[in-house]
């Protein structure tokens, strides 16, 4: 039985909060320490990825109290309770499931006579029928050609997640000879983005998936009549073009409107449902099913390791902590994340979500005000790009912001050149690792402005190649460890009331039903 | 003659750091006074912009002491020493002319006999020149076809502007017949990025742009050989497809490997080198030379409005001392860069290095480490997307970000539907009119999870429309903006020596001259 508490009520907790400024990054990174710490502070993850964390603000005597904090935050312990069924969505009363859509870790989990583990399997296997139907001919739109376009409109968890896997994987599919269908996406309630992106592909060939789980998303809903809208003017019939999915209940779910549904549960978060029919009906289609299960297979073999009590072993925890002793003990704001990989050029935007969405939460899971920091602001693009551009400040502002980098040793196209004797992958990689040891050692100068303190901390997920069973393992990574830092911050991760004020005073505007400065905004803006 | 003091040691600053928290935004934006606010604290910017700030963390008062403190800080001063070309950017003993490149302000410049504004006048119609043979098929590649593609091969600065620029126009453009060529960009030395764009590309109808002011930058010669490599392969002649962006000096421009150079000096830093060739060229391909004019004309009348010495009509300035007050008294780290503009989705990656690569530092222009905070962190997506993901930690975090909206009346293409009474464009404008009221006023509720305890302070630039001469405006203000911010700071915004050092770092590991930390994960890495 686990039991739920305030962080700073935990002994553990109080013990790690003396423990501030105990590492000097820069002494401990430089020389032989430096060696020690890169080749001894690493941990597997799945699909020979590892989480280094060498140049992170920790000893041993921090590791050894965030296992601590780890053991009487009982982490592990209500993992198991999650994936085994319990309610820990407890503003909404929900179960969280998504780690059930992709394998199961524990006990079944039954609701209703319906056995979970079946439902998602079932979705996923009627998607991947689907989708091989499609990819033979079988389907295909009023004039018997075959669908060459697939077209996402969702919004929010339904378009940030399966975007950054699909950018993630395009190339790797073309060079695999596994990209079956091009992948577009509609999420903006801005009239441009459906214009654009209607204005690029050839509708008479495209497929369009709506996808909201309540059936009454405003953006999602605009944006599926937009398109409909654009399919009749083209003389087409809406209904042979587009899929739904949704929850059972949702309004999308009936009627004659669409070519197929594929639906979905409460117990999946927006923000967490691509291992879902959100991201399996669109990746499936994109790359065949077999990709898409591979991407859910990998997350699995994440899953197991985020099982682990040792929290040396446990990559997904460990990283968790020691964000949390970077946000409440060192008083970091921010966290930015650094892809060494132009393929994942929209990944930070998803992990913003995933983090931001989960954790920036400033009241307890019963609903109590919490005395500390939570969820850190998340940004973040690929490098090198980035070096050219914002880590200024990361090297030379006046605060620390703590560094995740991301790296694999192999491109995904494999077309390269060798300049001055080195390829481009290896100039990558060099830089990546310049940079850890950049920020971590710094540079005296006797000119102060080209002298850098360091003491910038940074951890490393190397892999060997960006793939969709590495890039499932990523995922989920990210996914387990937003989790665990919720469960240390004793804040409900599963759910964002955060997000309906805007909505209803979206619809008074709406509705000229307004006073006070929403008025002049709205006369202003001319609505 | 201006003098250049320490913000601290200024008695304006002294006085205004005595007034934090004096202003409660869910009171002051309530009622009429929230009314009153939103009708009077705003500021017309060029181009029919205004600059409105009814729901920041001011009132009256405050703003006198932002305007003694412009006045103290001797802001419009600065300005103007800077574009009648005083070294500003001491620690290069440079000159600081990226105004000059759209239109003169004050005296003429004039060094060794080159009158600056002459060069930068000329470059740009050498441009135009080059654009209009292009448009009109005069010039053209090996089999006498016209160039359908210009790709720019640049990074940092000669990528994330023009990038910007371009995709915010390209629909606009598409809409009004003046799209000439689609635009491509290479920026990342991953070679999975040139990779992917030469495979979604005709190579042979392709114009490449190289840019790089000292022609020494290691991504960007490394992507022309990857794109040279590729052209050759492909039985065509580089130097029939390649143009140089670069400085008089550098090897690139010599020989005779370009159709053509284009030059720029060391007197316009790369994040403000949308206005010179860098920008001018790739854009002017893309969309005629009188777009590219038309963005310059915007912008230098937002300069304009730059030298008012009153705070209250000069928005650049008023917007920068608002954001010094929000730092350095409120104590707030970052700020979130939110447009209500699809087109603008790449504008915040732009604003993230102007912001963070200028004023990213630590020590003031003498070398001088400063007692206070700098440059804040910079992110954003555009909206409504942002609002079903991180808008949750802005509501309801533990922390405040102060916001910067930017919003129109007008979408770009025109084409639109009708849902439940009103255009998907009028839902766009009503959710960022509701944003603002939300962050700011917030909402009682007896269930604290559902509580918003607003505070969350805000700005909006609002606009007709985005087109060539409002997004050009857009664009200096916020240079201008951060220019100020470097002055109050008392710091140089025009240089940035922190991307030094993991060059450096990074060319060791590609020697193998590497020992410690350096050394172990360049092996991890298998470099």
């Amino acid at each position: 039985m686990v039991t739920w508490n305030n962080m700073d009520t935990l002994v553990s907790y109080q013990k790690l909060s003396t423990m501030k400024n105990r590492v000097n990054v820069v002494e401990a990174m430089s020389g032989e320490s430096g060696a020690d710490r890169a080749t001894r502070y690493t941990t597997p993850m799945a699909e020979g990825l590892a989480f280094n964390y060498g140049a992170k603000e920790v000893d041993d005597t921090i590791l050894e109290q965030l296992a601590a904090l780890a053991e009487e935050a009982q982490l592990v312990d209500k993992f198991e309770a999650l994936y085994n069924g319990e309610r820990v969505n407890t503003g909404e009363n929900r179960m969280v499931l998504h780690h059930l859509a992709r394998r199961q870790l524990g006990n079944d989990v039954v609701e209703n006579g319906v056995n979970k583990r079946d439902f998602y399997a079932g979705v996923q296997a009627k998607a991947a029928e689907f989708a091989n139907k499609v990819h033979a001919g079988e389907i295909t739109n009023a004039a018997g050609e075959t669908f060459t376009t697939v077209v996402q409109i969702g919004i929010g968890g339904s378009d940030l997640g399966p975007r950054a896997l699909y950018l993630a994987l395009e190339n790797w599919a073309k060079v695999n000879n596994t990209l079956k269908m091009e992948a577009k996406f509609i999420s903006n309630v801005d009239p441009d983005d459906a214009a654009a992106v209607l204005n690029s592909i050839d509708v008479s060939r495209a497929l369009f998936i709506v996808v909201s789980k309540s059936g009454t998303t405003l953006e999602t809903l605009t944006n599926e009549a937009f398109v409909k809208d654009a399919l009749t003017k083209a003389g087409l019939d809406p209904s042979k073009h587009m899929l739904a999915v949704t929850s059972e209940t949702s309004p999308l779910a009936q009627g004659d409107d669409y070519l197929d549904a594929f639906f979905m549960d409460d117990y999946i978060g927006g923000r967490f449902s691509s291992s879902s029919a959100v991201g399996g009906v669109v990746l499936s289609l994109a790359f065949g099913p077999e990709v898409f299960a591979d991407i859910l297979n990998g997350a699995a073999e994440e899953d197991k390791l985020a099982t682990n009590k040792d929290l040396l072993q446990n990559p997904d925890m460990l990283d968790a902590l020691i964000g949390v002793y970077e946000r409440n003990v060192q008083g970091y704001l921010d966290t930015a994340v650094l892809p060494y990989s132009q393929a994942l050029h929209r990944f930070p935007a998803h992990l913003q979500q995933l983090d931001m969405e989960s954790n920036g939460k400033r009241v307890n899971r019963f609903g109590e005000p919490v005395n500390y920091q939570t969820g850190p602001v998340i940004f973040g693009e690929p490098g090198t790009n980035g070096q050219h551009s914002f880590y200024q400040l990361l090297h030379q502002g006046t605060d620390i912001v703590p560094l995740q980098f991301v790296g694999f040793k192999n491109s995904q196209i494999g077309t390269d050149v060798v300049i001055e004797g080195t390829t481009s992958q290896q100039k990558l990689c060099a830089n990546v690792a310049a940079q850890i040891v950049a920020f971590a050692c710094g540079k005296e100068d006797e000119n102060s402005n080209k002298e850098f303190k360091g003491g910038r901390p940074s951890s490393i997920i190397i892999g060997d190649k960006l793939t969709p069973r590495s890039l499932g393992a990523l995922l989920a990574h990210f996914e387990n460890k937003i989790m665990f830092q919720g469960f240390v911050w004793n804040i409900n991760s599963f759910d964002q009331e955060g997000v309906q004020l805007g909505k209803v005073l979206a619809k008074r505007v709406l509705a000229h039903d307004t006073d006070g400065a929403l008025k002049v905004y709205s006369d202003l803006l001319d609505i």
